[in-house]
């Protein structure tokens, strides 16, 4: 043995930070939008962080009576990931320009961002979407349209990318896309491994659209 | 117009009372055993109306950094239906007495009870499942036969039904329950909507097992 492999043999490398994975939440999300992408993701702890935060923190609730304890806006390390999810607090929040501001502001400073349903709206309404593909819940593309009349919408996709943003269409597609994030970037493997100790179905196409047929 | 049609256009139906659909929470509970079948049965709010308990109320948090807000177990009307979920804090929990009292108290007076994952260890251990047909995790049989060895555990299995209790394989098959739940209580079409209106993609027969060829 050498002298350097002596010292490599001796030498304890730190652990590897994990990225935050931060969510957005607010009154009115909707439940499996956020729940979905997270057990997957929280399948590999070693890599991402979790952290939920809302505008002003403090406990965010939605139709479904969850009741979640998030931290504010202001306390997020926004260098990470950033998941916003849908539901019918968007169809308030498109028409807050101060959220939609503190919106553009973590999602242009995130590495990725990931939107499940009608989030691309509100990533639609701070114009970053703008000139990009984009997709939404199938039963609410006209109203994305409406709220981002210069994304290109794309209506058959499962998911869609471009460049740092992901955008899936409706609740269970961000299950999905979430796999198919992981793939990226930790390999095909890994997403198969945790969807199997998910006991989940996954759907590895972004272009396979099953629900696309049923309400085109 | 006879008198009687009159007094039939007159009458406002009193709401029926929506059916109490209680979820046991715990620390390290499995994130999508509780949301998935949160968000299926949630598009009924006329149906169902849910309430999160744990058994002494508050904050609870799992190893996905969730912390939910819980009522303790005596506030709970036990009369509705009642959904255990799994996670690694089953394996803790199967050992304490207090608990598996409650959850046997709780079960015993619920019209339905519903598991998912190893949710179904806890109900064994309850001698709630004993002679009867149940399934869990799919990595996890073994475990959940030790916990009770007097159980028709069915290793192939999406979810089993046997009289008023429902059972599923892990994380995402409770998905796959819920909906065949509402089918059996609300009709086919109407499991079928809600599917649909989740862009989610139901395994409707109990029997076939995805995931159990890759595991045995």
């Amino acid at each position: 043995m050498t002298d350097n492999q002596s010292a490599f043999s001796t030498f304890i490398p730190m652990p590897t930070q994990p990225v935050d994975f931060n969510i957005v939440l607010f009154d009115d999300f909707e439940t499996l939008d956020v729940f979905g992408p997270v057990e997957m993701i929280g399948m590999l702890p070693e890599k991402y962080r979790l952290g939920y935060y809302s505008p002003n923190g403090g406990i965010v609730e939605n139709r479904h009576a969850v009741r979640i304890e998030t931290k504010p806006f202001t306390t997020m390390d926004a260098s990470g990931i950033l998941l916003i999810p849908g539901g019918m607090g968007t169809r308030r929040l498109v028409d807050d320009e101060e959220f939609i501001q503190e919106i553009k502001r973590l999602a242009e400073s995130s590495q990725h961002v990931l939107t499940v349903c009608t989030g691309s709206a509100l990533l639609a309404r701070a114009g970053l979407l703008d000139g990009k593909k984009a997709t939404s819940n199938k039963r609410a593309l006209d109203w994305a349209c409406q709220n981002g009349p210069r994304v290109n919408w794309i209506r058959q996709a499962r998911w869609v990318q471009d460049g740092k943003y992901f955008t899936s269409s409706g609740v269970s597609a961000g299950i999905d896309m979430i796999l198919g994030f992981i793939a990226d970037r930790q390999g095909l493997k890994t997403a198969q491994k945790i969807a199997a100790r998910a006991e989940y179905v996954w759907n590895a196409d972004p272009e396979n659209d099953p629900i696309y047929q049923t309400v085109k």
